[in-house]
């Protein structure tokens, strides 16, 4: 059986769960308190030395981080990894931008707030402009297409990138500002059943 | 032909004119000059919303961004990725690593230095701390295996990851300190044919 570690308010570890549930799979959760150290400690630093959840234990023991590399590695094979060799290369595209440029700010004036305890005037200024940037590119992206990705279904891009923006007013943005965004939100929780 | 709008100090962007040139594809290269706005201007956001470079134009005039998603386009049904399912997650792994727990600490760095004229006394101590960090992590990863995926061959995890580490100096780390991976750095260079 897959074993996961992970904390259940990280969105990058609910991508992981929500995969695995709408495949199906059995899987057992072992939840790591990363406020108090449990990813640092050197049994889990042995598993994965980034010391990162989500962590991914696979029935023969090897481990897999990252939690977008996780979903690649789920998904193989399904549709919800575009056959189409261009689309694909937009769903990787999102993968990486999510990353890059909507995770360091949307999620970390999220975590600053529901994990670290601030105020919203303790909250980086700069978190909110860039997060709001990355609001207004999606909210640009769902004007022309139903997915991000660009193809007629949703796909691994969708799934990474509801993760946080579905809390985000938990960091202090306002979704009511995003219609689009917020459409979708909603049609990507009802296509991968994501419920709460 | 294919197009690159690329910076030809930016590690991002030599990845792909490296991946472009080792598959011995034709291709044009327009140099953007990001410090003088060039890839925030409304034509260069009309084909790349997020403003970065590389921008990768393909024949029929679609584009692509994230230097991560133009390589695993470009190099689709190569050797370069693992057809093993494991070795092409931790390939996965390495790539997502690379643009969160790398880059941001290793090549932002450099860019202060490099781009923006910075000393190396005004480079924030924190970049150069997460900067060690990732390197140290991937000296442990290459004690252990050639390859950072762990297979026989190079993947694109060398190609990326090897982009930034080869010019870390440029941003004051100390390869000396991380002999495997200077060792490695070498190697990968030889593989790819890189230069200069």
């Amino acid at each position: 059986m897959l074993t996961i570690h992970g904390d259940i308010r990280s969105g990058n570890c609910l991508k992981v769960k929500w995969m695995l549930d709408a495949l199906g799979r059995d899987y057992q959760w072992i939840e790591v308190d990363i406020m108090s150290g449990e990813s640092r400690t050197p049994g889990f630093l042995l598993m994965n030395p980034a010391g990162q959840v989500p962590t991914l234990v696979l029935e023969d023991g090897r481990t897999l981080a990252q939690s977008n590399a996780i979903l690649l590695h789920l998904a193989d094979g399904t549709g919800w990894i575009p056959a189409d060799a261009y689309e694909r290369a937009r769903m990787f595209e999102w993968l990486f931008w999510e990353q890059y440029s909507h995770e360091p700010y949307v999620a970390v004036a999220r975590f600053q707030r529901v994990y670290a305890g601030k105020t919203a005037d303790e909250v980086e200024p700069r978190l909110i402009e860039r997060g709001n940037a990355a609001l207004a590119r999606m909210e640009a992206a769902l004007v022309r297409d139903a997915w991000l990705a660009g193809g007629e279904t949703p796909t691994l891009a969708d799934l990474a990138l509801v993760a946080y923006t579905r809390v985000a007013h938990e960091g202090g943005f306002d979704l009511a500002a995003y219609p689009f965004v917020q459409n979708w939100v909603g049609r990507v929780e009802a296509e991968f059943g994501i419920e709460g």
